[in-house]
């Protein structure tokens, strides 16, 4: 069958970051179509969500073709990659439940994005700093520490051990949990190490998950694109609390 | 195996429903746990979510137990039942294409939400009434809209015909996308016609769903929670542009 072809803007790690890490970690080739000094990456982008003829079209980016198929919502290409490349367990429970913490994942990472666009996407920040103010005040206080503690609460209960959320083997919820700490550690650098204190478990994964071969390779490595104020987690001082 | 017993908070359909009507089109029995005149129900749900030595606890309602098994996360919930109840195709692409439409059924129903609650979900809209009317606005004029083109082209190009979201018979992203449209015409009845005007399939899938047996039954009866202001589709007519 063909390779993976990754759609997703380029300059900014968002929602394709996810799915990078699980490419990467499964150590299969890939082809990051929109990234790089290609001028035309947007429009490639673009073209894919609105071209005609295709069955199941995909309302956003990140979107990822292989061979005939074009997946589309962050969770559900991480669910298809899971199935391929072992980053889920094999029984239908543990299955589920992975991806039940992605979807918990996937909502944090909205809840985080609309810190800085409480009002609309389509907006700049600077249209919207006293909403974005109020918003990540809860964000930071109330928010970011009950995700973190239920993150911490899942690794206390794994009956494999605290090491992963699921069973005792790294799957693609470890991979995006990585991504959402180290999303909300640039952006509330503050507000993430007091919540972190509280959940030594998560920070731990966090560090171990760097340090996966794998992994760590990608972050030295070109691919990987830092985080900054295009995507989804921006550091603003003013609404890290 | 033991029957399904959906737990939820009581007094409003809110993501339960959505559980709710794959339940009854697939004319299982279910005890919707925490509904009904009981003074306990919100402790129910509550207690569910705190219970120490859960190995998968659920980050928030509406959870699902089925025997051994804890499922959280409406989308998740839908996966499981929709592969028990023939309410998916069998075939992984149809499967995840099913899925992928529910995922962006969730991120439409939350951004809905957010239109009475853009600060927080802990504070009452009236603490956020400004902010609220800002980002309703940009829902009725550019997310709403965006979102029900989005299923009229899907509905289009569906090469088994437009009666329904994914080949020739329903699915529970029919059922879901039946309810997000009914909770958009409550919360926002002047700006949802003007959308669903331009979305004709949109609104004849809506009526088809409605006049299904076994989901006209369920909407006639009792177990039938109305959109009500304690929900996740309001109707504050200031937010309705």
């Amino acid at each position: 069958m063909a390779g993976y072809e990754l759609f997703y803007w380029p300059g900014l790690p968002g929602r394709g970051e996810f799915v990078r890490l699980a490419l990467e970690e499964a150590g299969v080739p890939y082809r990051d179509v929109a990234q790089g000094p290609k001028a035309e990456g947007p429009g490639l982008v673009a073209a894919g969500l609105s071209a005609a003829g295709i069955a199941t079209p995909p309302f956003a980016p990140p979107y990822l073709k292989h061979g005939k198929r074009i997946i589309g919502q962050t969770a559900a290409i991480l669910l298809y990659l899971g199935d391929r490349h072992g980053l889920a367990p094999k029984t239908e429970a543990g299955r589920l439940w992975t991806h039940q913490l992605q979807l918990t994942i996937a909502d944090a990472v909205s809840e985080g994005h609309d810190t800085h666009h409480p009002i609309a996407s389509r907006l700049y920040y600077e249209d919207q700093k006293p909403e974005a103010k109020r918003r990540a005040e809860d964000f930071c206080h109330h928010r970011m520490p009950k995700f973190l503690r239920w993150f911490e609460t899942v690794l206390e209960r794994n009956p494999k051990g605290s090491l992963h959320l699921v069973g005792a083997r790294v799957t693609y919820a470890d991979l995006s949990l990585f991504q959402l700490v180290s999303g909300l550690t640039y952006a509330f650098p503050k507000a993430s190490r007091a919540a972190l204190r509280k959940t030594p478990k998560v920070a731990a994964l966090v560090q171990a998950i760097a340090a996966r071969q794998r992994i760590a390779a990608y972050l030295a490595s070109e691919r990987r694109i830092p985080f900054n104020q295009y995507g989804i987690f921006r550091h603003y001082p003013e609404l890290d609390l």
